[in-house]
C-alpha cells in the first residue's frame, strides 16, 4: 500500500477529523514511488511527523485526492470493512429509534465519504459519488444482501457529481429487477415512492421527523404548501386534521403522485393539489389578498455552486416574503432550506429580512435540523444542511 | 400620559422590537415635563422623529427605564388589556399543542416583559420581575381567576432580581390557600411540584419537550443523570426502558423529592438516586473507570453575570468532559446548558473542546432549545436560553 504524507503546513483539518485531502496538501515530493497509484486504491496517509493519520481511497483525477475511511491503523479495508460498517451504521439508527425507513448511509457522517444509502423497508436505494466508493459496490451489495435479505437494490446514479470523479452517470438494479414503484410507511401514513424516477433517492427522508413537527398548528387550519413535490407535507398536514390543503408544485408528475398520495391515505376531498409555477403564484395570491393559517415552504436548493448564493438568498428571501404576506394574523410559517451553502445562521437572517419587509412580526416555534438518521459531524459542514423552521407570523 | 422621547442617534434596538429602553436613550430635555412620572407609570414613547413607538411602563429606578407593553397607538393599558394578552397567550399554548402544563406567559416574548406565569393544571404561579408589572399583580391575578377558574395562585416573588427594581422578595397566595404540593402528568408520566420551595416556579417546564427526546437512546440502557434536581430526567429513562437509573443531585430535598417522584410513577427499582456533589462523583468516578450506556448532565446556570462567563464556560467544559468519559464507546452524552449567556454556538464549542480534551469523537443526534411554550423572539437573546443536546460518544 501506497503511503501519503501530509504537508507540514496546512490547515490542522484533516487530522481534526475531516476525512477529505486535497492534492495542495499532499507532499509530493516524500509522497511519490515507483509506482503511481491509481483511481481507487487505498493508501496510507501520514502526517508530516510521520504519525499515522488514516486508511482512504485515492482518485488522482479528483480535485479530493484522497477520502479516508478509516483512521484506525488496525482496520483492513476489505469486503469484511464494508460489511461491519454498514452493520454498525444499521445498529446506530435502529438505536436512535428507526425501524422501517432510514438513511442507512450517510457519507462522511458515518465514516463511508461519497456513499449514500436510504433504506425503504425492504428496498435498498444507493449512490456512490467518488470513484473510490464506486469499486467497493460489490462489497456494498453483498453486505446489504447478507445483513438485510432485501428484496432489490437499485442505484441511482444518475448524478453529475460522477463526471468530476471521472464515473458515468447511471442507474439501475444491483439486485434481481422489481417494480420500482414502492410503498413506505411514515409517521402512520403511506406513500408512493417511485425508486427509478423520483427525485434523489426517490424520496426526502431528511423531513421525516419534521412532518411530525406541524402536528398542531394544521388542525382545523386551511394549509397552503409550495414546493410540495409529491406532496407529503401536505398529507401529513390532512391527516393532523387541517381542514384544506393545497399543494403546487411545478412538475406534472410529482403533482399526480402527491395526488396518488392523498388518495392512499384517503385524504383526497382534504388535499388538493395544482401543478402551477410557485413563484408566480405565491406573487399572484398576495396581491389577491389571499390567507392561509398554515403556509408551507420546502423549496430545492437554489444553487449548488458557491458563486450562485446570491441568488439562492434572493430566491429564498423572495418566496418567504410572500409566503408570510399569504398568511392570516396570527398564523404560522413552515419553511425550510436543504442546501448546506446556506447555513442556519444566515437562514434565520434572511428570514428575519423577509419579516422586516413584509411588516410582519415573528415568533419562533421550532427549529430543526433533517431527521438523526443523517446525523451532523461538527466541522463537517456538508453534514448540516437542512434547516426547518416554524414561526408564528402577526 | 407622559411622552418619552428616544434620542437622535440611538442604535434601532428598540424600534426594530426590543422592548426595553436604558434611561441613556431618552431624550431627557425633550421628555421633561411638571410632573416627574412615577415608578408604575404608563407613559407614550415616541422617536425623535416623533413617531409612535410604544406604550410602556417606567421605573426611574431601574436601570431599565421603560419596557414596552404595546406597539399599538389604539391600546389602552388597563384591566382588560392584560386579560386580553393573557387569554391570546393561552389560545397560542393550545394552538402549538399544551394542554395541562405550560409557561402561559414567558415575559418579553409574549409583550408582557418582566412577567411569567406557569400552569401546573389547575395551579398557576407567577413572578412579576418589574416594578411596573407589580402594579398590574390584581389585574393578571383577576384574569386568571376569569379565564381558567383555577384552584389555586402563588406567587414565587422570592428572587433577587426584584431588589434592582426597588421590590421586595416575597412569596405567598395570591387566592385562597391551597396545598401546595401537587402533582401534574407529563409525557404520560406524573410528577410531584413542590410550588412553595422547588426552583424556580417549582418545576422546569422548559425541558418537557426534551425529556422525550431521550426516548430511544436509554432502552435497556445504564443510565446516570447528574444534576438530576427532583428526578424527572431519570423518571423519563425508567419510563422509557433504562435498565438501571442513577441520579445525583447535591441536595437532599431534590433527591427526597425524586424517590417519591419515582415511586409515584412505580420506577423506584429502576431509578436510583444518591445525594452527592456531582462534580466530585464525576471526578472520582472517571478515575475508577466506571461505565455508562447514556450519561444525562442538566446543571444549573454556573453563572448569572457576564463577568462569570469564564467560570461558567470552565464549569461546562469540565462536566461535559467528564461525563463523555463516562460513557461506553457508542453510548450517548445527554448535555444541556440553561443560561442565556451561554448562547448556542458558545455551547457547541465548549462540548466540542471537551470532546478533543477526553479524545472522543461525537456525532449530534439532537439539538433542541427550550420547549415551545417559551417562544423565542429574534433579538432578544434572553428569550433563547436553554441548549439541549444529545451527541454519539465514540
Amino acid at each position: 500500500m501506497q503511503t501519503m504524507y501530509l504537508r507540514k503546513k496546512i490547515a490542522p483539518r484533516v487530522e481534526n477529523g475531516h476525512p477529505w485531502i486535497f492534492a495542495n496538501e499532499i507532499d509530493t515530493a516524500r509522497s511519490t514511488t515507483a509506482t503511481t497509484p491509481e483511481a481507487g486504491d487505498i493508501v496510507e496517509v501520514r502526517n508530516a511527523q510521520d504519525k499515522f493519520v488514516g486508511y482512504g481511497y485515492i482518485n488522482p483525477k479528483s480535485q479530493i485526492l484522497v477520502r479516508l475511511l478509516s483512521r484506525n491503523q488496525k482496520d483492513v479495508i476489505d469486503e469484511a470493512f464494508f460489511h461491519r460498517r454498514i452493520a454498525e451504521a444499521w445498529a446506530y439508527r435502529q438505536h436512535i429509534g428507526y425501524t422501517e425507513n432510514c438513511r442507512l448511509i450517510f457519507g462522511e457522517a458515518d465514516e463511508m465519504p461519497a456513499l449514500i444509502i436510504d433504506k425503504f423497508n425492504d428496498y435498498f436505494v444507493l449512490q456512490t459519488l467518488a470513484y473510490g466508493m464506486e469499486v467497493w459496490k460489490p462489497a456494498i451489495v453483498k453486505a446489504l444482501n447478507s445483513i438485510f435479505s432485501p428484496k432489490g437494490i437499485y442505484e441511482r446514479n444518475d448524478v453529475p457529481v460522477r463526471e468530476l470523479e471521472g464515473l458515468p452517470q447511471i442507474k439501475g438494479f444491483l439486485s434481481e429487477p422489481f417494480d420500482t414503484n414502492i410503498i413506505i410507511n411514515e409517521n402512520g401514513l403511506k406513500f408512493h415512492i417511485d425508486i427509478l424516477n423520483g427525485q434523489k433517492t426517490g424520496y426526502f427522508l431528511d423531513q421525516q421527523d419534521n412532518r411530525r413537527a406541524i402536528q398542531h398548528i394544521v388542525k382545523g387550519a386551511d394549509v397552503l404548501e409550495a414546493f410540495c413535490y409529491t406532496g407529503t407535507f401536505s398529507v401529513h398536514a390532512g391527516h393532523y386534521g387541517a381542514k384544506s390543503v393545497l399543494g403546487l408544485d411545478i412538475s406534472e408528475n410529482a403533482v399526480a403522485q402527491a395526488r396518488r398520495n392523498a388518495e392512499l391515505n384517503g385524504l383526497q376531498n382534504i388535499c388538493q393539489f395544482q401543478a402551477v409555477n410557485a413563484f408566480d403564484a405565491l406573487k399572484q395570491w398576495t396581491k389577491d389578498g389571499r390567507q392561509y393559517d398554515v403556509v408551507i415552504l420546502d423549496p430545492p436548493a437554489f444553487t449548488k455552486s458557491r458563486e450562485n448564493i446570491q441568488k439562492a438568498i434572493t430566491g429564498y428571501k423572495e418566496i418567504n416574503l410572500r409566503g408570510m404576506k399569504l398568511v392570516k394574523p396570527g398564523g404560522f410559517l413552515v419553511t425550510a432550506s436543504c442546501t448546506n451553502l446556506v447555513q442556519p445562521d444566515l437562514f434565520l437572517q434572511i428570514i428575519d429580512m423577509a419579516a422586516k419587509n413584509a411588516r410582519k412580526k415573528l415568533r419562533q416555534v421550532t427549529y430543526q435540523t433533517q431527521a438523526s438518521d443523517h446525523p451532523i459531524v461538527w466541522g463537517m459542514e456538508n453534514t448540516e444542511y437542512l434547516k426547518f423552521l416554524i414561526v408564528e407570523v402577526k
